[in-house]
């Protein structure tokens, strides 16, 4: 049914066909977990009628059924099949949808097939993914709900003298023990390390008097969370305390403005407001949020360019954060849902936990 | 160094200009470690004379130093500033190797760049990358001596009752333990489910009598490692046990096939003969072994249609498996190094272990 949405914008922007090779769009259009494919070509052709049939290597043949489907196997010309495949659906030139993350390898072997103008699908059918169903919402409300189970936990660990590594590991053990694993590699970010968005947890162990962040996220049936909190360990430095506050009002503020019909960088304007309306504002760095889904990152992205007019059913993050290089950093992240305003569904506390 | 023998390489067959996303092409370049660039275009120019420029966006700006890189900032185009690295190389048309992974949105909006005719770097760097000089060696065999050392640890486990997916994640807990992390999702087949080769580790618990393949990998600065050892719980059907026995001497007889000037396809002959002999050939489903490296699947591939002439310092798996619907399976695999003959360098029990 997917596929027919899809398919009628290919019609109305006159795309001859769509080409998709495995990750989330395929998943969400066809429900087929094909995990890993290498360097096996496998790909999902669609034409402008929403006709599609999958090209896969055999060894699939156990795991492919009721979808229309081609196996080539080891030693057969995987192109010539697909070659078939698109004289059998009646493209053989014209503007082509590609998946974005297709392999280059593959694509280059597909300019040799016909006379293409390649488009990426990525603009396309995010069109379709950004508004999620009633059953989409709730996946991403479980895996929400993870996170948040995950946050209560960490609280009663022994943090002081933990490495960030080992904690990051710990954080990914208890969400794996609750759901299908990790949404991407957990982030602990101790003292100064705060400071960088993008730290990865190093040999650093955490010691009493730091802001640690915590950013980390879980998979429920493919459909992602993502939350950040940043707690103190003992009495935090009163300058980064400050700063925990402002994060916090700019991060209300944010969630307070989301609601049908307003637009991304609207969201973005109100957390940065309050964080250059503090003086803070040369050390907020990044964008305030991005759509969560399938994909841990996808649209809509929540930045001061957001054109994105938010709507019921669009799920993303809220993450203003404050990094002081020398001091430490402050973020805090939940995941939000419109429907009529925001609603919030990663509940973890948000006041300055202290331990 | 490395750039300036593919740089050779390029000015022979007249290719103008190499572009490496990341990955572990870029990673044997240069040395660089840059973790999943995600969508932001991350791009390394090479022209045949080796002179070199990396496109990064600036996020790295705090990680990348000592290299000449280009950074772009969100917000700026970064196909405008690829097209000027390309034009500060003398690049702007002709025969372009493009890395084989790179996504394909990147490669779309570099086709707009110029009048290119677009190669994959795989079949160009593998004679590069197929041989291992002596520090890649002594990375693959810690990878290998790591496995060795997991292997003893799960002969100390309680097996029996085990769900798959548990002992699957436990052997992905002891290789973290002692490396850089796993190589690839560790299998877990046992039983019925050692038929299929691809089995994913499921809810199925280990029970006395049992034939168990086990199949996991290391990773040590980059470099992996990959064995299989077949188990038996208690006491398996007596027909496993033959299987076992042809299987492990296929594994001996290709092993010994391995020098310094034989093809791939002798390697595979040697396997693939010996089972055939005992009437196993149509439960043999799969190429004899692969390449390792930096990638866990990577040249020479040891198949039937192998034509790689093998050279001393070239590492691959020797696998061989039989696989009977309804019965199970088994599977043995070593890493080896052709150093005139051919090296072991996984040495785990290669005899049934019956637990």
């Amino acid at each position: 049914m997917r596929i027919g949405v899809l398919s009628k914008i290919m019609t109305e922007e006159e795309f001859e066909g769509a080409l998709i090779s495995p990750g989330s769009n395929l998943y969400y259009l066809t429900g087929l977990r094909i995990h890993e494919a290498g360097e096996r070509p496998t790909l999902l052709v669609i034409n402008r009628d929403g006709v599609h049939r999958l090209l896969a290597p055999s060894l699939y043949e156990n795991s492919i059924r009721d979808f229309p489907v081609t196996f080539w196997h080891d030693g057969e010309d995987p192109y010539a099949k697909l070659s078939a495949i698109l004289g059998e659906l009646g493209i053989s030139s014209g503007r082509l949808l590609v998946e974005d993350t297709m392999r280059a390898d593959w694509l280059i072997n597909v300019m040799r097939l016909g006379s293409f103008e390649f488009h990426p699908l990525g603009p396309v059918i995010r069109r379709l993914r950004m508004r999620k169903d009633i059953a989409e919402l709730k996946l991403v409300k479980k895996a929400a709900e993870v996170v948040d189970e995950v946050f209560e936990e960490i609280l009663s660990w022994d943090l002081v003298g933990m490495r960030e590594r080992d904690l990051a590991f710990r954080i990914e053990l208890a969400i794996r023990e609750r759901s299908d694993g990790i949404s991407f590699e957990p982030i602990v970010a101790s003292g100064e390390n705060g400071a960088n968005p993008h730290h990865e947890p190093g040999e650093r162990k955490l010691r009493k008097g730091d802001m640690v962040i915590l950013d980390y996220g879980a998979k429920w049936e493919g459909y992602c969370s993502d939350i950040t909190r940043t707690i103190a360990l003992g009495r935090p430095d009163p300058k980064l305390v400050e700063i925990y506050e402002v994060v916090k009002e700019a991060q209300e503020n944010a969630f307070l403005t989301v609601r049908d019909g307003v637009k991304a960088r609207e969201v973005d304007r109100a957390a940065r407001e309050t964080i250059e309306n503090a003086g803070y504002g040369r050390y907020f760095t990044h964008r305030t949020g991005h759509g969560l889904g399938l994909d841990v990152h996808e649209e809509p992205f929540i930045g001061p360019d957001g054109e994105v007019t938010l709507r019921n059913g669009m799920t993303f993050t809220i993450e203003p954060g404050i990094y002081v290089p020398g001091l430490g950093g402050v973020r805090i992240e939940d995941d939000v849902v419109v429907d009529g305003k925001g609603k919030r569904l990663t509940r973890a506390d948000r006041s300055l936990v202290q331990l």
